[in-house]
């Protein structure tokens, strides 16, 4: 499990994208400094195209595939923020692209995708035949596949919020990034990691996931069938996937894992929509939590980023959340 | 009513108070965009300080004040944004601050304006025992009164987001403004009329309002006592008080005053929560409403502007008039 991604990779990912994504701003809040007592500072990947940080890895796959030769067209799975990623992406390159979704998937979010021009797929709710039907369509087409996190151009591209967060923020000493399938995480650890060695990663994950006993073990401890039950839908893939798991390995010490509850999700999201006057999805407030409910483990940090990493949510179940 | 503003003024507001203020971002939206058929420009005042645009022109009032001469304290009668405006900015400058709050007010903004170190005195809920309650007080104390519309250094202060929109997007050929008592329409237009004569200025009202009759008559036909029936709270007044009038009079051409339905406005402001990802409060959704709402008003604009003036909204309520 040797590390594949290097900072000149994401580097490349990120002139190949820039024309295309927005540079999020980062924004700042007196209420939520003087609360934690540190300096926060976040980066508004809500506000990214397609309204999360997914754009960024899905476009720099497609770009890249199409540098390496003739693409008939792209293919994933997804009820979520990738499958609205890789449609925009697709548009973006005037690449043909289907999407299998789950019949239970919310409409909204399929809208968005034909909204996009991509073709969707109904298929069973299960994963099994989420990952078959893909498979097969993908042959049948003749497309290629993009996976939402196992997939080295995928996680490069999400690596370049770390180029701008660093670039925005120099005096970044730590970074808190919510960890799902890895794909954010692994890219954006790396980066930082290899260009400011004085800037700590951490990743915050839902109850139940146990991060730092894989990364202790140096194993995938994980059911890879299985999700995990939370508020943070876009945290929901219990493991790891194994080419993000081996950038983590390198680059992410088992001590910088933080572990928030869902109620501690919501009411970190309460403030951040009060507050920040932001519309965020559930993980994206697993940073602000992992700040406010445990700093001990952030006690040598002063100036901390935190990615908001989405912004897809459906408002009357945010409020419900938010005001139980 | 000769007009009593200029540019100057509003640019001296701006080096005034730029150190406390946010330089708001401005963020578009290729959906939104194509939605209208115009580029759109959204100056993002719901993220300024306090969560509306009122912080720029309290701070203005109260450091032009100081700037003339000893200050005892700040005074002013508010159930919203500009009492939580004063209150903030008078905790930048060390100036003792109170804010008469009718009995009913909603208990955030009491909080809010209390964390930013106000005194708090409550009153009944009419305007006539808000005022004199105001007015005895100043006396008692000897603080000055802080009109949240009706004085000229407020009006630069709300100026100054002109200023900055112009710099940020220079190509804008209108600006569209939502008009309550008319401190935010008239430093804006009085700015935009003087520094660009290709930037055509509109305001969007309530129904109920006819500030075109107003203007045609040059003569304030308002009952100063009512307020409108609107969702928009930031645009209850009925009047426009007599200073801001002026500066209308000079800088708005009658026929460029756009009316919307509180219907109109939930529907932008759903689309500015899903498609923006902004916390705004109706107020801020006027402008919006405009565009989708009176194209042919517009016809002749392509790159429009529309200030987001503030984000502090009751979100269980929002939620209610988003999906109704």
């Amino acid at each position: 499990m040797a590390p594949f991604l290097h900072r000149p990779v994401i580097e490349a990912a990120e002139r190949r994208i820039r024309p295309f994504i927005h540079k999020t701003p980062v924004l700042t809040s007196t209420f939520l400094d003087s609360l934690s007592g540190k300096k926060l500072f976040f980066k508004c990947e809500n506000l990214q195209k397609t309204g999360s940080f997914k754009a960024r890895g899905a476009l720099n796959a497609i770009s890249t595939a199409r540098e390496e030769g003739a693409l008939n067209g792209v293919i994933t799975q997804s009820s979520g923020n990738h499958g609205q990623g890789l449609a925009w992406a697709a548009a973006q390159t005037n690449t043909p692209c289907v999407v299998v979704v789950p019949k239970n998937a919310p409409q909204p979010k399929i809208e968005a995708m034909r909204g996009y021009g991509a073709e969707i797929v109904f298929c069973e709710a299960s994963m099994k035949d989420r990952l078959e039907t893909c498979e097969r369509l993908a042959k049948e087409k003749g497309y290629r596949t993009i996976d939402p996190h196992n997939d080295y151009d995928v996680m490069a591209g999400q690596g370049t919020i770390g180029l701008e967060f660093l670039e925005q923020v120099p005096s970044l000493d730590a970074v808190i990034i919510a960890i799902g399938g890895g794909g954010l995480a692994g890219g954006v650890s790396r980066y930082i990691s290899e260009k400011n060695e004085n800037c700590k990663v951490f990743c915050v994950e839902p109850e139940g996931k146990e991060l730092s006993k894989s990364l202790d073990a140096r194993d995938r401890l994980w059911d890879d069938s299985k999700l995990l039950t939370t508020i943070a839908d876009g945290c929901r893939p219990l493991r790891v996937a194994d080419k993000c798991f081996g950038e983590l390995l390198d680059t992410v010490s088992n001590d910088h894992v933080i572990t928030v509850s869902d109620v501690e999700i919501a009411q970190s999201m309460k403030l951040i929509f009060e507050r920040m006057k932001l519309v965020i999805e559930p993980s994206a407030a697993m940073g602000l939590a992992a700040v406010l409910q445990k700093p001990e483990i952030l006690q040598d940090c002063q100036n901390i980023g935190i990615i908001l990493c989405g912004g897809n949510v459906d408002l009357t179940n945010a409020v419900k959340l938010m005001y139980p």
